[in-house]
């Protein structure tokens, strides 16, 4: 079969080293991956097969990973990875939503049958689909196996961006740039909300001069007048009203790396709160990437924007934005570092943020992002759309 | 905020009704529930919220569920649900993605604050999100409770579906039916895959006659020439070949209910051994849908399948179906009732499913899949696609 990987062998190889690594540090002797970025980022696995148990083992012995999933995405495994036929097994089929039996109880047996019954094994507990029963089984199945959760490990991993991976960071920055200005440019009073989504997907995948864009892992989320509020609601056939707020996250995937991205648009002649607090936004915006460079701490990047907020009397809660790279469904959030209080990671020249940037007050929110990478320069934008508030007469 | 609620208030009492019944019979005194598609069945709500821990409550001296996610979400709680006030809770901000912390610390805390400390507690072990650190923390936190796998409870009383949701799976069947049409008359050689997956996207979401549809439970899956052996690889740049085989596994989402649809094109002259396979999948669902009827024994109706492939030469490993309804990213699978050997669950009116009939050879795959619901008068298709092969010359 015919595919193209988006790496070259020596990238992973590079990435199993310092996983490994990172696993003699933590005291692990194997680690099961399941979160589908770790798996991919490990061994370039890529399908739309993570509705179901799979895994990814690393050990300290093995040079290559090894890769255990359903029988039907065997063929995946072996078109998208470097993997040698004899590091891919699947599980037997009826094991599948079997209400006594678990597809890991095929995991166990292939741990045992390597002499791994009793070692440190570092598991995802909190990865999205590392399920409490996929878990149990494991323990159950392995009781001379002492379990550790990873922390995150791989995510950790994964937080510095190599060249080839910023390729993609990149190329993903210009197709939502142009997803984001093609989307802008159909918002019309009347328009239903569903035409607006609808042209957001096949944007995002068509991308730009030939790039094509993977699915994201998050749909669109666009909201529109009072349901500004409420940002994950998703669109309706109500038609766009003749004037009022806008608000737009997208991103774009390339070989699932995301970019991200939110601009507010104003339909008809925005109130002037409304145009204060964009200004205020892209002010703060600037704070932040003035100071992103190699050694700050994230919290006082966090702590730029506060400043700039409360001078001019504006509050937010919660995280200000967090790490991206590769990602699949549901989030196109690292789960690693939060840009807010409290978090002391230290800046890299590579390390990729979305700084989120969305405020929401009483009657109405705004939000104007930025994906950007970490250079001695400082944060460099990812994307190339008008940091405004845009307003469509 | 304006928002059309897909249901009457008395069709979420019924359904809440139900649950508490099936939580008295399975000795649970309450339940948490926090796959997406039961959190909804339950309340109505609706929102691209589950990459976070949340969670829908059911106790048995409770009308009235109660949710419970982040600060961000609860107005898409107030607005997509019928939820007193009093029965919306958010989790503090910082326990999100929190080393050490988490946001079931506080359902915790709401859990021990209603007195119910000591219940028996019926958690969704093996739902996608319901993650064993989640879990970890709701069994730590709440030392005098005792925790039961739900298996699937919630899911299981979706299985049969009610008049208003039918309306929706017909409305989903009549969508995919479009977009499958729409898609097939982009094929033609030279274009490239990505071009494709992005008509797909585009249609399945602008939906028809005004019927809009939601985002899909899983990508599109469209496989070409060789890949039709890696049923979940998914688009590229390649473009078209002159001729060869092209598969589409497609869904539509209407309020989140799915019809998922399978096609196998060939573009070309089709080869007799294709031909040949397309026809015996489409005599052997004819035989599914005819025997399809309340009271018939589901592994019976894998049997009829099974015969008619027997008796043509043809093999197919593992179930040739599942239950569909209302359901989230990451699967439109039900995981409830799989049509295969050994599954003894008995047909009623009101069921539906998708005859999924993927069967892969050394060389090529096909699928001419089917969903249906299931009537008096046998599997009454819900979407309207011809069933054969399709040739594009």
């Amino acid at each position: 079969m015919t595919y193209d990987k988006p790496f070259l062998p020596d990238e992973f190889r590079r990435r199993v080293q310092d996983v490994k690594q990172r696993m003699e540090r933590a005291g692990l002797d194997l680690l099961v991956c399941q979160d589908p970025a770790n798996m991919g980022w490990l061994t370039g696995y890529d399908a739309w097969s993570f509705q179901y148990p799979q895994a990814v083992l690393v050990h300290l012995e093995l040079d290559v990973p090894i890769w255990m999933g359903r029988l039907v995405d065997v063929n995946s495994a072996f078109v998208t990875t470097d993997l040698p036929p004899e590091n891919i097994f699947s599980f037997s089929d009826h094991l599948v939503n079997h209400p006594e039996l678990h597809p890991f109880d095929d995991l166990c047996q292939l741990i045992k049958s390597r002499g791994w019954h009793s070692a440190r094994i570092g598991v995802e507990m909190d990865a999205h689909y590392y399920t409490a029963r996929g878990h149990q089984h494991l323990v159950n199945g392995l009781p001379n196996a002492r379990f550790f959760d990873s922390c995150g490990l791989v995510n950790w991993a994964r937080l510095v961006k190599s060249k080839a991976e910023i390729v993609y960071m990149r190329e993903a920055g210009r197709i939502v740039s142009n997803t984001m200005l093609e989307v802008i440019s159909t918002l019309k009073p009347g328009v239903p909300q569903y035409q607006i989504a609808a042209e957001v997907y096949s944007s995002q995948i068509r991308g730009i001069d030939g790039k094509y864009g993977d699915y994201t892992s998050a749909c669109p989320l666009i909201q529109f007048g009072d349901n500004t509020n409420a940002p994950h609601l998703t669109w309706t056939d109500k038609p766009l009203p003749k004037s009022g707020l806008v608000l737009l996250e997208l991103a774009a995937a390339r070989r699932h790396y995301h970019a991200p991205l939110a601009r507010t648009v104003y339909i008809g002649k925005p109130p002037e709160e409304v145009k204060r607090l964009a200004n205020v936004i892209v002010e703060g915006v600037d704070a932040v990437l003035e100071i992103a460079k190699p050694g700050e701490v994230v919290e006082e990047v966090d702590a730029a924007w506060q400043n700039i907020l409360k001078r001019n009397g504006y509050v937010k809660k919660g995280r200000s934005g967090y790490s991206i790279g590769l990602n699949y469904p549901p989030d196109w959030n690292e789960r690693t570092v939060s840009i807010r209080s409290g978090d002391r990671t230290v800046l890299q020249a590579g390390m990729c943020f979305h700084f989120q940037t969305g405020i929401r007050l009483e009657d109405f929110g705004a939000a104007i992002s930025e994906s950007f990478v970490v250079t001695e320069a400082g944060g460099e934008r990812l994307t190339d759309v008008d940091r405004r508030l845009i307003v469509v007469d």
